[in-house]
């Protein structure tokens, strides 16, 4: 069909076949259909939006348009998702428990990007850790380890790329196809046969509604079952950062406190419900499923896995052993409650993007961060709080410090009665 | 505003202010916003749709990208302006007529297009017609003679002209918001206060049912009343030809029969009814209005206005005094009837597809053209046929005469019984 045609025909609130997409978005990738030509499409697709078949073929020739890693050679392969949070290091603690049960993490991670952190980055808080990896030895360690984790290849699903950089700059991002598509097609390119989605709901996630979100993991579980892959989704809670750290060093840190048991609850919880869905997935128990992953933190099976997979890839372990050796800081500025009360909320937005301006996160791709800087609130919504205590503390460099003061303080909202706090699970999409 | 956010505005459906409007299309035309967003904009309009107010900001933001010609040193300044059709001399005709009424017309015409002519074309029929005056001379000539006609200015609306490339590769054609700002931009940037549109209807126009032109003709009236101008369009059927010529010398030959009331009864009576509108417009009773166009026939003022004007823009007058001097053909094949019976339709898309594969029309711009080539069709609608009986003349030179052949058997359709007719002029809008 001509390219016009095909968005003729999208304009038309018509479906288009697999042959049409793929048409279109590997001429896009090989620059054969100009930008023009797709910027008006996408808008029709916004507006007239995509079936389920239509979305899984869309997020197929987008998977399609560069690598696609083949981990058929290794078994119960598994990856996580998080659509972006604030505070969210639930990949640190969940892949080496998903690996400690015996399956298997392949994974592809990103860096961070505005207010929300990446898994990369935290990582590389640890001395030597390097996401580099061969494709031989990235599956040779999964193989031997259950735990392999790299940056994202640069041909993996480029058609991604080149299409959100086109949405980006024309109202087309809130689209739950394009969105869907988007997440999925890395994930389809990636190569693992099961995948736990947590879909992020409120203040400081892309998704502000439960029906958007709902919207969007319906979007990414159909995809999976129409591609033959195994797809789960929770819809979680992420008005509030999870845990109490936000900022790269400080999350590790936390993380490494949850693999042993001493972490905050929301964050073991999250872990515990996303490694349900995986075992599930593989047809475990609901008794198994619920009863196992607690058991790789009390047998010191999931954190025992962390180091090797760490000293594996070139880090430090004994920072694994001895979280207090991970540099943060330099300086603090704590941050005490002016009267008494109940904290009501904590704008998980506001905290990321004081991570940001402290220097921890980056506004545009390929900016250094300082690994050292960070925030961390003390309490959660619900508690009961004196005049007087401690409230938060900065971890903070030279820059940003003022500001990052008005957003943790402007974040943090207080009532004078007893407040009623929301699940961390709001929903699951299988 | 940010341009993804201008883009945003018209993806909700909301209105857009003259501002916005002047930065997104005087930004395109200067090259700073580029085609991708346009396009994705584009997208927007055509599946949002744009109000009166608005439209009539977009066209006003066209017409001031290029250069405004100034006539405002010129009195009653009438410009007339047809959607396309095929076989349409009218402006030949009509424009002498309201010259002869003591209306200035110093007006730019375009060239032919795929399978419409165009009146630049048409007069270049006439050995030594020049379609190219400085504007001091344009001026000048319409000052003293009340007639000049010369190309499109390449600085006339230029945004009119990028927009169109891109609508034309990204399925945003068909968009009366669209269209109707295309055409007006270009006709307010000509200057006239008064202007009369002949907006086809059918098979030969582009707009294919009487509801589209009724919605465009709306439209382009809304824009003149909303930027000061007074506008008024007649929708008029394009099912069949208009007169018995199609091609460009055989069409002068036509139009100058008609300015001696010698022409086809239709081309005449549209020619009354828009001359008519024009003299509404200006004030003129209802009975000068209908009665004074007439007479410029008559008395052959109309005719002699035309010579005048021919002889100003170095063409030479002798060919106004005898048409049959234009050459034509030079080869002449005649269609003969296979039977008796009643002519039910003549496609004018055939008709107008026939000249252009004869070689007088282009499918590019810029290509050459042979004037002398063309078809009459020498029934109309309604009229009996008997077996045997000459149809049409088919005046070809070396190419296409098969393929043109093929059309015009093809697009001549009959009936047994006697046909009811439709008018010419379908409904007025003003």
């Amino acid at each position: 069909m001509r390219i016009p045609d095909l968005i003729a025909h999208k304009r038309d609130g018509l479906e288009h076949s697999s042959a049409d997409l793929e048409q279109l978005i590997l001429g896009f990738t090989r620059g054969e259909v100009p930008d023009y030509q797709i910027s008006a499409w996408l808008m029709a697709v916004f507006l007239k939006g995509m079936t389920a078949r239509e979305t899984a073929h869309l997020t197929l020739a987008m998977a399609k348009s560069g690598d696609m890693l083949d981990l058929s050679s290794l078994k119960n392969t598994v990856d996580k998702h998080s659509t972006g949070g604030v505070g969210d290091k639930t990949s640190l603690v969940l892949t080496p428990m998903l690996a400690a049960l015996g399956l298997t993490v392949a994974k592809m991670s990103g860096r961070g990007l505005a207010h929300t952190g990446g898994t990369i980055d935290k990582l590389e808080s640890i001395p030597g850790w390097n996401p580099e990896l061969s494709e031989g030895a990235f599956l040779e360690q999964a193989r031997a380890l259950g735990l392999a984790l790299v940056g994202q290849s640069k041909n993996l699903a480029p058609a991604d790329g080149l299409l959100y950089a086109l949405r980006d700059v024309t109202a087309t991002v809130e689209s739950i196809p394009l969105i869907a598509s988007s997440i999925m097609s890395k994930k389809l390119a990636a190569g693992a046969h099961t995948i736990v989605l947590d879909v992020k709901v409120g203040g400081g996630a892309f998704m502000k509604t439960l029906e958007q979100a709902r919207d969007l993991a319906c979007a990414m579980v159909d995809i999976g079952r129409e591609s033959g892959r195994n797809v789960r989704a929770l819809l979680t809670d992420m008005e509030t950062p999870l845990g109490y750290a936000a900022g790269n060093a400080l999350e590790v840190r936390e993380a490494l406190l949850s693999l042993r048991g001493e972490g905050p609850t929301d964050l073991l919880e999250l872990c515990l419900e996303l490694a349900r869905e995986a075992l599930l997935a593989f047809g475990f128990s609901e008794e198994d499923a619920r009863k196992k992953p607690l058991e790789t933190i009390e047998s010191g099976a999931a954190l025992a896995k962390f180091r090797a997979f760490i000293e594996a890839q070139g880090g430090d372990p004994s920072y694994v052993d001895h979280p207090e050796k991970l540099e943060v800081g330099p300086n603090i500025l704590e941050i005490k409650a002016q009267s008494t009360g109940f904290l009501e909320r904590i704008d998980a937005l506001n905290v990321g993007r004081a991570v940001l301006v402290l220097g921890g996160g980056r506004e545009q791709k390929n900016e250094a961060i300082d690994h050292r800087v960070g925030v961390e609130i003390l309490k959660k919504p619900g508690d009961a709080v004196l005049k007087g205590e401690l409230l938060a503390r900065i971890h903070y460099h030279q820059r940003g410090l003022e500001r990052a003061r008005e957003l943790i303080e402007g974040g943090l909202h207080f009532s004078s009665a007893p407040v009623q706090v929301k699940p961390l699970v709001l929903e699951r999409v299988s």
